[in-house]
C-alpha cells in the first residue's frame, strides 16, 4: 500500500542484501552458530524498517504484515551461512551487500516517511535511520562501535539518497527511475569511500582507537576494510 | 484483556524470574550498585514485553498499564540484590531464572501476537522476540554479546514453545495446560542444552572468541556456563 | 500541545544540552569524525524523547513533528565539534551538559506521561526513561556500560525530579516554578554526587571493573570523572 510493486521489489532486495550481510558479519566477527547467524541476519535486514515503522506509527511494522520480508531475510542469512564456508575473505561481500541495503533502504525509508507527511527534515532523518538502523543494531550486538559512527561515508551517502528522493518527490518526478538513481548515487559514493579509504578521516594516529571490543583482530569492524 | 487470569499469573511469574535474573547478572558481571542492579532487573524483565507491545501497536505497553509487572520486576531485582550476598556462585540461579522467563515469555508473546492476527510467522517471531528481547538488551548493556547470538539452544527452545502454542491455538486446544506444556518443553530443552554443553556448538578453538568486552573473566557471558 | 511554551523552552534547552554532551562524548571517547559526532549528539538528544513517545503511543514522536528538536540537537553537536578543539579536558562540560539534559528531561517526560494518565508509577518510570534513555543509547553505541547502570546518583536524581513533578501535579501547584525547582533539585543532587564521588559506591577494589570495552583509558566512562 505504501510503495509501488517495483519499489517493493527494491525493498525486498535490500532486505535480502542486509540478510546476507548480517549473516556474513556474524560468521566473520564471531563465528556464531546457525541460529546466531540467522538472528543477526534478521536483525540487520529487518531492524531499520521496524524502527521507521514504529516512529511513523505504522504498527504492526511491514515486517510483520508481509511474510516476504521475513522470508527473504532468513533466506539471505541461510545462503550466507552455507556460502561462507567457501569464502576465504568475507570483507568485500560484506561491504557490498551492506552498501546495497543501505542505498535501497535510504530511498524506501524516505518515501514511506514522506507519505506520512512528516516534513522534509524528519523524512530525511527517517530515511537515514531506515538505512543505518539495522546495521547499527547488528554492530552493537557483536560489540562493535557502529559503522554509522565510525565512517563518514556511510550516513552521508544515505543522506544523499534521501535528499534526491525528497527533491524528486517535491518536483513530481519521483518514480522507479528516480528511486534507482538515488539508490545508485548512494551505492557509488559509499563504494568510492571504501575504495579510497575515505571512510576513516579521523585524527592521525587514532586508527587503533576504532578497535572492536574483541581483542581478536579478525573480529573488528565489518565494513571498514578493503 | 489479552490473557486469562491463569496466564497472567504465568506472565507475572516470567517477569519476576527475569527481574531476579537481570539483577543477579548485574551483580555477577559488573557488581553494579543497588540502582544499577534494579535497573538491569527491570530492563530484563520488562524489555521483551515492551518491544512486543510496541510492535503490535498495543501502546502504552502492558508494563505501563498494569503496575504488577513493574512491582514484580523491582521485587525480583531487590530480592536478588539481597540474596546475592549469600550466594557463592550465581551461575545456576542466573541460568534457571533466565530459562523460566524465556519459556513463559515465548508462550505469552505468541498468544498476544496471535490475538492481533498477525499470521503464523510473525506470531512465532514476536513470541521469540518477547522471550529473548529483555535478555538481549540486558547483555548489550553490560557489554556482552547477547546469549541469543551465542547459544544455539536459546532461541530454539523459545521457537519450540511458540510453535506448540500456535499449533494448539490452531487446533482449538489452547489453554492453561497447553501453555504450561509449551513453556515446560522450552524450559527442558534449554536446561538440557546447558547441562550437556549443547549451547556452544561453534567451530573448535573458538571458545575464547565468545569472550565479553570486559577482560575480567568473571564478567563473561551470564548464561553460558554450568 | 503537550507542554506550555515555557516548558517547551525547557525541553529544547535539554535537547540542546544533550546534543552538546553527546558530541563531546564522541570526540572524547573515540574521536569520531564530523558525522559520527553529530550522529551521537542527535542520538543522545533525541533518543530519550523518542522512546517515551513510542511508549505512550504519541507517534510520530515530537522529534519528528517539531523541527526545532532536530535543529537544536544538530546545532548543539556542531558547536561542540568546533569548540572541542579548544578544550583541553572535556570531562566537566560533558558532565554538566549531561546533568542539564537529565534534569530537564526527567521533568518533561513525567509531565507528558502524566498527561496520558498512565498512573503514578508508569509516569515516574517514563520520566526517568526519558531522562536516561538518550544517554544510555549513547553509551552503548560507544561500547561503554551505560552511566545509568554504573552511577547510583544518576537515575536517583532523575527519579527525584519525576517525583517532585508528580507531587506538584497531584496538588495542583505544577507550573513553571515547580518544573524549574524539580529540575534544579535533580541537577544539584547529580552534581553533588559527581563532586563528592558518590557516583561510584560499588564494592571496594572494583574500580577497574567499570572499565569500558576499549582498552584506551581515555575512552572510559563519559560521565564518571571529575
Amino acid at each position: 500500500m505504501y510503495i509501488d510493486p517495483p519499489l517493493l521489489v527494491l525493498d525486498l532486495t535490500g532486505t535480502f542484501a542486509f540478510g546476507l550481510n548480517g549473516a556474513l558479519t556474524a560468521v566473520r566477527a564471531t563465528r556464531l552458530d546457525l541460529i546466531g547467524v540467522v538472528t543477526l541476519g534478521m536483525v540487520t535486514a529487518l531492524g531499520g524498517g521496524i524502527i521507521r515503522d514504529l516512529c511513523i506509527g505504522a504498527t504492526p511494522p511491514a515486517t510483520f504484515r508481509d511474510w516476504r520480508y521475513f522470508a527473504l531475510a532468513v533466506a539471505g542469512a541461510l545462503i550466507a551461512f552455507v556460502l561462507s564456508k567457501w569464502l576465504d575473505r568475507l570483507e568485500m561481500p560484506i561491504i557490498v551487500f551492506d552498501a546495497i541495503g543501505l542505498s535501497v533502504f535510504a530511498v524506501i525509508g524516505t518515501v514511506k516517511a514522506a507519505e506520512f507527511e512528516l516534513g522534509i527534515a524528519p523524512a530525511l532523518l527517517l530515511g537515514v535511520v531506515t538505512a543505518v538502523g539495522g546495521g547499527t543494531i547488528r554492530d552493537m550486538m557483536v560489540m562493535q562501535i557502529p559503522t554509522v559512527l565510525r565512517s563518514e561515508l556511510y550516513a552521508l551517502p544515505a543522506l544523499v539518497a534521501a535528499a534526491v528522493t525528497i527533491i524528486t518527490i517535491h518536483f513530481g518526478v519521483y518514480g522507479v527511475p528516480a528511486a534507482l538513481g538515488a539508490a545508485a548515487a548512494c551505492f557509488v559514493i559509499r563504494m568510492l569511500g571504501v575504495r579510497y579509504g575515505l571512510n576513516l578521516p579521523g585524527p592521525p594516529g587514532d586508527g587503533r582507537r576504532w578497535g572492536s571490543a574483541n581483542a581478536d583482530p579478525d573480529a573488528s569492524g565489518p565494513a571498514d576494510r578493503q
